[in-house]
């Protein structure tokens, strides 16, 4: 399992910053085990890696591959909870870099914007390509994706027919009602569920997540068994819980005025999975004029960029660093007769190591500078390891949003932007908003 | 010329923002002009568009000629302000997805991180493909471009011979001094400039980012005369100069206790840039425990993820938008006779008209939550507004570093790490340090 070491923070923890906060973790502890908390309505997510519908997960697995054997590209439409997840965790099992990827099929996301350049790039790159869709919306309704879906749609039908298109439409959506649920009865698509009980950034462990995660080559069995060793490990209460020492170490330094907390890896494949916390964290708690603002960063990449910032700007800073421990393969720096650059004292010593000094120097640098650092100590890049993980700083997030006093299943600032978009789009209903929003603009 | 519309930050702004500082950026001006402030020994990429070497430029767009006629991979190894801008521009002209850009050659950037997986994967690639090397380091001797170039290089020796070798590896650095320079010279490189008077974070306009961005087949010559282009409207002092009223603004904005900017785009292919401005503002303000932190965002889609606590969060944000006026190409929504999503409303619009009114949508609601907008209004994703963003952004900068009363052009917290990381690699001359810290890990 994986542990977090607090020695880079203890020094700007107050003595009581567990103690002080054990109760309320044993409470947001039961409040999330018997969903009575606020926004328990949405708390299916805790006991998932356990109680997940096995005839559905059998299903996953074979439409994956399915896609596999008749598709180069699987084109997944969805937005926020519904694409986050399994972008993280298909590009921290590969690259970020597509291009050394290789996932067979190769994996687009798409409908998570309003890009018209983007788009129709994908359009173009599918010309000479078999390709199937998995649309992925809780309602059917939401704008982006609806768009895309209605595109990649119509391109389907025009290759393949109107049957054949029927048969490369995968659609993840509610159980039962809805826009989508409806076409998909219609027409005949399979479908997979999300599940009412949880909430979009809660909803990569479902057929949101795994249907692209399988249809990547990726093990979604080892990730579910990761959460699930994940699961067991932080439902026991007390001082060595990595949860509990997590929510409470975040929130003592939210409380000491930590402003920001900056999600650290020290993996470019990593960059997506940042964004995957930074929805889970940011929609969780930044509500009610409160919550750590959430960054994230790539070392040592930006030690050469926000390092700066983050040894001597403004000290509202806090870092978590999120470490595995192997790298798949072995590098070792080659000698230079020559020694141009200085570095013969590296020759022959592997990268990971010449890594691994630069993190425990970077730890001790941004100490001295004020910055607390916790570190989330993983094995390795691996499906099993990324399962613990997942379900680590889900399950911390529910813990923390309990601490901070929100509920941290709800995200009602996220209708703001959506109800002007409709008015200034010209829909029906909306006429009088629309009005006075045209004066103001 | 672009324009910025501050209609959706007035409400936050003290009735004298603007001329409260309007001394002090004319004042600002004129050290940047007469190269007389702090830092005044880097700032000579102010008439940098203007008074370039046009030798070295023509020397340039040679290698990259020589470059895509035998090269089918570029790969360029350098850190942070040797390879943001660079990737920044070849992203935003193209697109954040590798497969889809199609650049001919490819680009690769590699060492600025320390990934054993990254590099080999990036090895591994190169096996079946012919491929030049353009190294940048001003010294040669920092850490992660210096053991990235030892293993290309020994690749290209390996592939092609040393003297083959040779006519594949381009070096960016000194003029005169240094380990790369040395190197370069004996054994007859090809070499270009990293001046002395322009720091990392300011280089794109030069050699350091013009070549590569140049061997992507990127018009170098257009980026550049828009930069002089902004170089020169922005030179003009008073009110109505938008450089002038950004660093004002956010100047402002910073005092009234905002402690985050956001940078916001549209287009995914944007978040290179953002990344590069993010070096360029927090490496230049992020100093004795002040500035403003840079975030960024890509919109629409992290409206469904950051957008719930941008909209209700901690009031300490204010957000950049940068949108570009027009796409490259137009894309219409398709209508769907059964109407299932509910959006016939928008059949036969362009999706371009959608992200417009998601925008200003968005800006409204942000602002109605409390969080100030600036807009910055450019014309097309092309090289001649990219080289006007680019000067716009660095011009700006400058002036907003003097106001805030630092020196914009140090950067002295990046080297905490690098002792820390040279002592803990056991670097000969470290060994004191070496012991001091392994006690206190």
């Amino acid at each position: 399992m994986l542990k977090i070491d607090l020695t880079s923070a203890a020094g700007f923890l107050p003595d009581d910053w567990f103690s002080s906060r054990e109760a309320g973790l044993a409470q947001a502890r039961t409040m999330l085990r018997d969903h009575s908390g606020p926004g328990g309505d949405f708390t299916g997510w805790v006991r998932l890696p356990e109680e997940y519908d096995r005839e559905e997960f059998a299903r996953i697995q074979a439409a994956a591959e399915k896609i596999r054997s008749d598709s180069q590209v699987l084109v997944v439409v969805g937005i926020g909870g519904s694409y986050l997840g399994a972008r993280a965790v298909i590009e921290l099992m590969g690259s970020a870099d597509h291009r050394l990827a290789r996932n067979a099929p190769e994996i687009f996301f798409a409908g998570n914007g309003l890009s018209t350049d983007a788009l129709c790039e994908l359009i173009d790159y599918l010309k000479d390509k078999d390709f199937s869709v998995n649309v992925i919306s809780k309602s059917g309704t939401t704008t982006e994706p609806a768009v895309a879906f209605r595109i990649f749609k119509a391109l389907l039908e025009e290759r393949y027919g109107r049957e054949g298109a029927r048969g490369r439409i995968y659609a993840t959506t509610d159980a039962r009602k809805g826009a989508l649920k409806g076409l998909a009865d219609s027409e005949g698509y399979e479908t997979f569920v999300v599940p009412d009980a949880v909430g979009g950034r809660y909803s990569v462990l479902t057929a949101v997540g795994l249907l692209p995660i399988a249809a990547a080559g990726i093990d979604a069995a080892a990730l579910m068994e990761g959460a699930r060793e994940a699961m067991e490990a932080l439902d026991v209460p007390g001082a060595d819980n990595p949860a509990w020492q997590y929510a409470a170490a975040r929130n003592a330094l939210y409380g000491a005025g930590k402003a920001i907390e900056l999600l650290v890896g020290y993996e470019p494949s990593f960059r997506f999975f940042a964004e995957w916390w930074k929805q889970l964290y940011g929609e969780s708690e930044g509500k009610e004029g409160r919550g750590l603002f959430p960054a994230s960063v790539e070392f040592t990449a930006d030690l050469h960029s926000m390092g700066q910032y983050i040894q001597q700007g403004a000290r509202i800073l806090m870092e978590t660093v999120v470490r595995f421990r192997t790298s798949r393969r072995e590098l070792l720096v080659p000698h230079d007769p020559d020694n141009v650059d200085g570095l013969n004292f590296l020759s022959g010593k592997s990268l990971q190591f010449v890594a691994e000094q630069a993190m425990r120097g970077t730890l001790l640098a941004h100490v001295d500078g004020g910055v607390p650092n916790l570190v989330v100590e993983a094995e390795a890049r691996d499906e099993r390891t990324i399962g613990q993980l997942i379900y680590f700083f889900e399950y911390a997030c529910g813990l923390s949003g309990y601490l901070l006093g929100v509920n941290p299943f709800d995200q009602p600032g996220v209708e703001a932007y959506k109800q002007n978009m409709f008015a200034l789009l010209g829909k029906p209903g909306f006429e009088a908003r629309r009005a006075e929003l045209e004066l103001r603009l």
